[in-house]
């Protein structure tokens, strides 16, 4: 098949003669482009598996066996069992998958942190409407503590929900101690609660074991580590205690209805074996970047918003004008950053509400910018932010 | 940009170098593979598109316009406005959005065919759970009858949902009769109903005009016209009475969470202009194919199963043997068809049910074999299918 490769070469060549500023691109956490792996294998995998995986003649079989071995090998990447693992649209239909089923139990109560993107967030008002409690768990300095989550935990928490890293500030939440807060508490209540993580901007970003953390489910999305738009994944623990709102045409072992859309899942599996090949190592880069900006900032007597030990691929400052001052200085130079989550219509509101709930002083979250990294941001680029911020702000 | 239509060259190179059955393949109510000017508008709006339409740096700016661009195409090709579009992960999905709204009104009657699709018939379990009551109108020889529908119809009834064609025989539902016998209920009752098709098998197969339709929401899919997988559209007549489920990240206007799948949607629009450009010519020539099955079938003595005026791009029959026989005996051949619809993993018992409503005898429903074209399908093969059919039954 060497042709898919020589159209890698090809697409290439398309970027870089159309002059996409691809390079100056530190929007990352809000989406990535496709590396050339993924692409090669979304294409590869349309044209030799373009069956529906559950028709039963031969190329439908052929197909089903490749989404089988697909399914296998994310179960293999991320140390859990394949039964465990559906294939969604993306996280936010993860998550909803997650929400929604709460809607076949007796209301009881949902707690979530108030640093939840609002995918998570905005089911808080359905659950509501059905009877459900709901909590909000604060997040000072950016951070749930677990006796916070403690105090919010009643006999009839069904739902506990806090998300693995922020995407406002790549917080990395102590997800381990979060969790045995809650086992503990189903000790003495003697009834099960769900914690959910969504876990977008943890996968391939920072160390992070399914296996270890004993969550009853996850969700990921494929286009923040240069796979596919429109493909997430799902991982519940027990995935026979959950019942999906409808199960549509039963695929996804009736967890999830709707042709699967194998293509995409072969270019997410391309993209998270490139991104879990020397992590540590391709991790290690993007903090030496990471630190270099954060002098920068420092030395400009900025303040940075990311706490000391977040994701290396997310960091937030308060720059000296209003987010969107700043981000369209930044665009004027081509380079593109965020002026907080870019996942919401009304993102900029988003995340000032969600970064005073962190403690961060209004003005700082008013003039906040989110610069994120992806495995191929350069050091060279980083050093051109690095003068590009210092000009503005000297300028 | 020459080296994408490069790639399309070498995509089909690759294609044949493979050997694969692409042309004996039969099953194209269960999914096309994407056709190359798709693949081409996929990999170039990746390539050229590949921010967050929801960033606000030129990038992302530039990744909206595309999107809102592609919309007013989808809004010029079916005849209506772009704010009554927007764009789901499926048809699937576009279903749920629609019935899962329900969840936000007072339980009342919901009433569907008897031959929808399990993406529309697992709901009715769902609302039942919910307190609604749910009636299934029956469809004696394939057709939804106004007068039946007429009689379903109550003063709290709230929904009714009849798809455009059926995707086991290709049956062409007379939905203008349809909706006008739900609007002059309307009158008396003095309530709304929201009429809903599920219109996937209809877009570019049959004579289809949303603008004349008076229908409130429809759901159609891309991957069924040779587009790709993943991506779907809803229809919304009134989307401003319209409240989903959750908004999440607010995206396509507060109906639809999650990141826009921009590539695929560009992908989707280069399908369907497809599909669309010289349409009556294209059908003509499948009904000819058609024809010349039928007449092969029928000359075989075997029952034909689908209507005489159904959507030329399905032709089910039933064969000598079990349904999964006779399609693995084709698929010994080379040749892909479905022993119904493909889309479930129960797929079988599903169209059991779909057939038996229609009133088709108990044993031919077990022996159904349904053959599906594309635009792509040619005379020679099917002329191949013809005689591997009569080899088959004569053999």
């Amino acid at each position: 098949m060497a042709s898919l490769y020589d159209f890698a070469s090809l697409a290439e060549k398309s970027r870089k003669q159309s002059n996409m500023p691809m390079n100056l691109y530190f929007d990352n956490a809000a989406t990535t482009p496709m590396s050339d792996k993924a692409m090669e294998a979304y294409i590869r995998t349309e044209r030799e598996f373009f069956a529906n995986p559950s028709s039963v003649h031969a190329e439908g079989i052929k197909a089903k066996k490749e989404l089988e071995r697909i399914r296998r090998s994310f179960a293999s990447m991320l140390g859990v069992k394949e039964e465990c693992l559906f294939f969604t649209s993306g996280a936010t239909e993860s998550i909803a998958s997650v929400f929604s089923s709460l809607l076949f139990m007796q209301p009881g109560k949902a707690i979530i942190s108030r640093i939840e993107h609002e995918a998570v967030a905005s089911w808080l008002p359905v659950l509501s409407y059905h009877g459900w409690k709901t909590e909000e768990v604060k997040a000072k300095g950016g951070f749930v503590r677990p006796e916070d989550l403690a105090s919010a935990l009643t006999p009839d928490t069904k739902l506990a929900a806090v998300m693995a890293v922020s995407n406002v500030t790549g917080a990395i939440e102590d997800i381990e101690a979060l969790v045995k807060t809650v086992r503990e508490y189903e000790k003495t209540s003697k009834r099960k609660i769900f914690f959910f993580s969504d876990s977008v901007q943890a996968l391939g970003k920072i160390p992070y074991s399914l296996s270890s953390l004993d969550i009853d489910g996850a969700s990921f999305s494929a286009h923040k580590i240069n796979g596919p738009r429109g493909i997430g994944l799902l991982y519940l623990k027990n995935p026979s205690a959950f019942r999906p709102l409808s199960s549509a045409g039963g695929q996804e072992r009736g967890k999830r209805g709707g042709t699967e859309n194998l293509p995409a899942i072969a270019g997410f599996e391309a993209a998270l074996a490139e991104w879990l090949e020397d992590a540590d190592t391709k991790r290690h880069r993007i903090q030496g970047m990471n630190a270099m900006l954060r002098e920068t900032i420092a030395s400009l007597d900025l303040p940075i918003l990311s706490p000391e030990n977040a994701s290396p691929y997310i960091l937030s400052f308060a720059s000296p004008y209003p987010s969107e001052v700043f981000v369209r200085m930044l665009s004027d130079k081509g380079i593109s950053a965020s002026s907080g989550s870019a996942c919401s219509n009304n993102a900029k509101g988003e995340s000032e509400k969600i970064m005073q709930a962190m403690g961060i002083r209004s003005d700082n979250a008013r003039n906040a910018v989110r610069l994120s990294f992806s495995n191929d941001t350069s050091e060279e680029d980083a050093g051109y932010l690095a003068s590009a911020i210092k000009e503005i702000c000297n300028g």
